[in-house]
């Protein structure tokens, strides 16, 4: 690496104003400005901290490092497959565009020669499957990499594990020694993806099967069947996808590709065809499944819906048995996923027929209903050879014990499936769709500290999956919903929960996610273009896209099932709104956050050191005060550009509360950093000012309204600084401003 | 639309400095910054012209407008088929997506309720030929709007002007009302896609297809076979594409999928198979075919290689007979493209049976062995009922009057062509591969303004293609290579030469270019995923993303085939460098530029008058002002990041260039702006360092220079400002800063 300087003599003196420059002439901002940005690197970068994510089981560094140069070679003298041969391909073209270097083709034949060596004992299971061995070792030494694997799933994990291990300082790159025995903690780790009420194409599902894989991932769970969308051919009864789907469904052939593209990332695919709720679009072409006469057409509204399967119907038996022999043989995976939840059974209570059915049958109930229908699903599965996994509200007495309960209902339900003698796997708390931040997913455990499980129940506790169901995400949104999130979530699902250190899973997930992008995710790279969408001309004006990405920045949709109640929405709305560009778990949201912590709880208290050691100037970090800049300056243009856009006039609803945060968090900070007091009503106007920002407009909530909270009531509270600790003093502020209830 | 503004009084004042606080204690130049950010608002948006492109033949704005609001719909009454109503429903998503409103699906019965009315005559061709008939007119007044049209491909391109004219106001979405009769004054307006010597896969194609279809560009020429790859499945003799291609080739079933994805959109795919040379893959599985004895591979070096198929085997016409017979029923255009270029028959003088074949037949040379293979070709294309189109060297006068020329050589051999009664296409400048600016490619036409054919000749011009050449492009980079500037060239082919203000054209690409985004390319998308890939860890730090940034905003890959004498690269060299994030035809460079344009012979001579007036301040565009800040400071921080990684050390090369620019730019801009004269020797050290940052490094060149050059004289130049008027001023500076050499 040439570094060339010479000829340039920049030094810091060379940045200062010149002095024989008149303000009025020439305004003396700009240097400072320069100077005001150059403070911001005095943290240097930890070169020293990995970035593995998942945590491996167990990992040791030590000293050393294998160079990764233009001679990089991989070595495979064990056994090799095209499944393995191809994760080497795929693994050294990423290397090469992480490093710029073009590394040699194929394998290198003499194993001393290899940087990389993969020792891989065989082939495992030829389809994924529950009980594959995923583990393997890998020890870095100066002049080599050795990866060992029991199956080539373990070598692909391993493999993973080696880029993110790359790192880079001044003599270039390198993977520093280490030694790492890995295995996962539980062996489903899921992703669901809901590709009924949005369709989402074959490339989508490609690239997040790469990022499922990147993570660790092993589990896709598709939700092929909805009341909005049939997505899957049956050469059986094409009725059902060709009415069911609006032409939007994979080919059988189609799934292959998917089923095959997973398998070579070690990767199961699990069908879910719910049943016998969520059906309507079963019924657009076959009416006669339901339990209400039809017509029925696809559904557009979101909700739980009435149509449901008549269970009393024999000739509706024979059609699934039909139809799911089909997907049977189409899908590999032992599981067959049933669905079962939210069935309300308002039809059935209509249906006299029915009604007589449950009586003559001794069933009770709907649920009684239910079961048996249940029941009878899993005569069908049995027949085609696979095992039956349903929601919550299949559990049932009368249902065999090597069925798989999925819980969206919570741990304890899971727990009390597990003292039943049922295996499960939880994905509640893993709901991304619900736009929780990252550390909430990262918290929740399939089994809990408390749990109430002996060694043996915990067994039971397969694991989990999180959900991307898909109301609000369209192929342009979904990535942004999923990723970089789910990437804390797999190591929830690798790793022990003693690990939960949410500030270090932070800072590695901010890296994991520019890797992400990598395999072609687009959670980083889709909210810039659908600003300029929004934008329009504007987007041609650099001043107005960096005012719509200030305000996007410190927004978040609206969490849990909100964004609902505020927007009327159904399958055709368009999703190019603020609230679909606006991310979950805003990064810039946290940065503001912990800078005001900075300066609140560690600054000031050591401005009054200062003071006493006879030192009258001190130096804050700026990071806040530009914010408040940035959002003052933001919401004014905001404010004035949006008028002839009408697609932008939901982030002009923000623009006066843009420049308010601006200019509230200026003020506190000015009181606070000149040691002045407020003057009457300012405390009290300003915290009902931040009431009024932090309730929702536009389907988004603004993130910094809480540290701004801070910052007015430590300004008003500047007196009791002086006679309290530093500690006492955050103490005092932070019980302040704590929320009247709590978030979310 | 709500605009909420209550509760927040802002105003000016309120942005300026609070007075009581000293500068000490609370940095200034916050309020300043915003203040400063905001005058740049003064230029007001104008919503008033328009951003078609291509301009229509006749364009008339009325008076009126017709809304978008969420009742739009189309109505068909006329012919309507698949293809046309697909590609309505198209539209009718981008719309959505563009304002956010959710329209009716399917067609409008009743006529009087739509707000679009598609009148077409019938289907036209079923498969887009030469001879389409692509007009269309559009009438749109308050009530609606009528597209009509002889075909379904004149509907297709009037759907796309619709598009291109949405805009708003503060009332909403709407449709100027207009009066527009369009057709194109070339029938071939092509854009080639060499996908032999880099694969690009199918989403590449389709996504660029879509963007050929919104700036209506009706040929899609695609490069197939190469040196460096043979991309096509042949069912006779699969060793070609097996043993040619790396396993990158399309299946025939896939590109019978692009045929018909470019058909709906109404396209042609003309096919090139190159031969006799750029034939080395070929020969990879039949040697035989070869002018030399093989074994060959696939050739990974780039250039002209010696290769050549042997004119003299009569095998080699049955093997063409065979795969051109396949192909010819594969690609349902009427045109199959021989390639024909680059022949330097070394082979052919080494090779003793060749030479002996040329005398036998009398056939005098090289140039006439190429010509006797040329109708061998061109025969078999015959019994195939394809018409011949190849590169200027198959231009021989054996060869019948009906094949078409495209030239890379240039209009005059074009001419030459034409006045030998050939048909031809021009692509000499159009080379986008070369990156130069669109100016460049716009000015250039089929038919110059000092042509000298008559009227009749110049029908033989048939329009022209834009050539994307793979050498260094990936899948990644591609769409950054190919968009914006192939609009302009769209607009070329489709326009009168009389058309040519390069401004507009420039202020309509910007628009055209984020338009583009809607369809699905990446030109925008992917620099910003690129540098993060640079950056590594340090993408999560948002200072340095800004920094690297700031750098690729004003540098371009070189130009012409200067990379290749700079970078040893072959097909295998990640394209993931500071030269391929770059683009062509900085748009920043050209923003300054422009501001320093308006400073030195607007604003400054302006401050003379003002001081006339007794007015001692005056306030100029802080643009550049800005910039050179942004530069000192991106410079500063890319010179202390790059240390630590070893991607970014191209990127380090230029830090000190950077500084050094926003000093000089800094330094002149103060002379300037107080009115003194720098000292000594000020003005010959500062253009010796321009001079040196002019020079290309990791194969960018910086493109602001020249205007920094002009402060620099200017500066120097101060005393003599005072003496002359403003145009007698700007002429003597340009006059001074005149590049020794034209640049490109």
């Amino acid at each position: 690496m040439k570094r060339r300087r010479a000829g340039y003599p920049i030094n810091a003196e060379s940045l200062l104003p010149m002095k024989e420059m008149t303000i009025r002439k020439y305004p003396a901002f700009l240097p400072l400005a320069a100077l005001c940005a150059l403070s911001v690197f005095a943290q240097e970068t930890q070169m020293t901290k990995h970035n593995l994510m998942p945590i491996p089981a167990s990992v040791r560094f030590n000293p050393g490092r294998l160079a990764i140069a233009a001679s990089f070679a991989v070595t495979a003298p064990g056994h090799n497959d095209a499944r393995l041969q191809s994760a080497i391909d795929r693994a050294v073209r990423r290397l090469e565009a992480r490093t710029g270097i073009a590394f040699a083709r194929g394998l290198e034949s003499d194993p001393a020669k290899a940087a990389l060596l993969i020792q891989c004992q065989g082939p495992g299971r030829s389809v994924p499957s529950l009980d594959e061995d995923e583990s393997y070792s890998l020890e870095v030494t100066n002049s080599q990499a050795r990866l060992s694997a029991a199956t080539v799933v373990g070598a692909l994990r391993g493999l993973e594990t080696f880029l993110q291990l790359l790192g880079s300082d001044k003599d270039g790159y390198f993977i520093p020694a280490v030694s790492i025995q890995d295995k996962p903690r539980f062996p489903w780790r899921g992703l669901l993806i809901d590709i009924g009420r949005h369709w989402q194409p074959m490339e989508v599902i490609k690239r997040n099967l790469d990022g499922m894989a990147a993570v660790k991932i092993n589990v896709l769970h598709l939700h092929i069947t909805e009341d909005q969308g049939f997505r899957i051919e049956s050469k059986k009864y094409p009725k059902l996808h060709q009415m069911g789907s609006d032409g939007n469904y994979y080919t059988q052939a189609e799934m292959r590709e998917i089923i095959e593209y997973a398998r070579m990332r070690g990767i199961r695919v699990v069908p879910e065809f719910d049943m016998p709720g969520h059906t309507t679009s079963w019924f657009v072409g076959h009416p006669e499944l339901a339990s209400k006469p039809g017509p029925y057409e696809i559904e557009r509204r979101w909700g739980i819906m009435e149509p449901v399967m008549d269970p009393s119907n024999e000739q509706l038996y024979k059609v699934l048995d039909g139809f799911l022999g089909e997907m049977a043989a189409l899908f590999p995976d032992a599981y067959l996923h049933i669905g079962g939840d939210e069935v309300e059974g308002k039809h059935w209570k209509e249906n006299p027929k029915i009604q007589a059915f449950i009586q003559a049958k001794d069933l009770k109930d709907n649920h009684g209903l239910q079961a048996y229908f249940n029941q009878r699903l899993s005569q069908i599965l049995k027949k085609h050879g696979k095992k039956m996994i349903g929601w919550d509200e299949v559990l049932h007495p009368d249902l065999p014990k090597d069925i798989v309960v999925q819980s969206w209902r919570g741990p304890q339900s899971l727990a009390e499936g597990a003292k039943k003698g049922y295996r499960g796997i939880l994905s509640n708390g893993y709901y991304i769709d619900l736009i929780q931040p990252a550390w909430q997913h990262y918290l929740n455990d399939p089994i809990p500290e408390n749990t109430t499980l002996s060694a043996e129940e915990q067994k039971l506790i397969l694991g989990g999956e999180a959900t991307m169901w898909s109301e609000w995400v369209s192929p342009e949104t979904i990535d942004s919903r999923i990723w970089p999130r789910t990437a804390a979530i797999a190591e929830r699902f690798w790793l022990s929960r003693e690990v939960k250190d949410v500030d270090d899973m932070y800072r590695r997930l901010a890296v994991v996610s520019v890797q992400l992008e990598d395999v072609g995710l687009l959670h980083e790279k889709n909210p810039p273009v659908m600003m300029r969408r929004l934008l329009g001309e504007l987007a041609t004006r650099e001043e107005a896209v960096e005012s719509l990405k200030a305000l996007i920045e410190v927004v978040e949709p609206v969490k849990g099932y909100k964004r609902g109640t505020m927007q009327n929405a159904t399958q055709f709305t368009p999703l190019t709104r603020l609230a679909d560009i606006a991310r979950p778990d805003s990064p810039a949201g946290r940065k503001f956050a912990a800078a005001i912590d900075q300066f609140l709880y560690q600054d000031l208290p050591r401005s009054r050191e200062l003071a006493r050691e006879g030192k009258t100037t001190w130096r804050p970090d700026f990071t806040p005060m530009l914010f408040c800049a940035k959002w003052l300056n933001a919401g004014t243009q905001l404010d004035r550009l949006a008028v002839n856009v009408p697609s932008l006039s939901e982030s002009a609803l923000w623009a006066g509360d843009l420049m308010a945060l601006g200019k509230i968090g200026d003020e506190a900070l000015k009181y606070l950093m000149n040691d002045q007091s407020p003057q009457g009503e300012w405390r009290a106007a300003k915290l009902a000012q931040l009431e009024e920002i932090a309730k929702p407009k536009a389907a988004v909530e603004m993130v910094v309204v809480q540290p701004i909270k801070e910052l007015v009531i430590a300004a008003a509270e500047q007196e009791k600084r002086k006679t309290m600790s530093a500690e006492e003093w955050k103490k005092h502020i932070k019980t302040l401003a704590a929320p009247k209830k709590p978030v979310n």
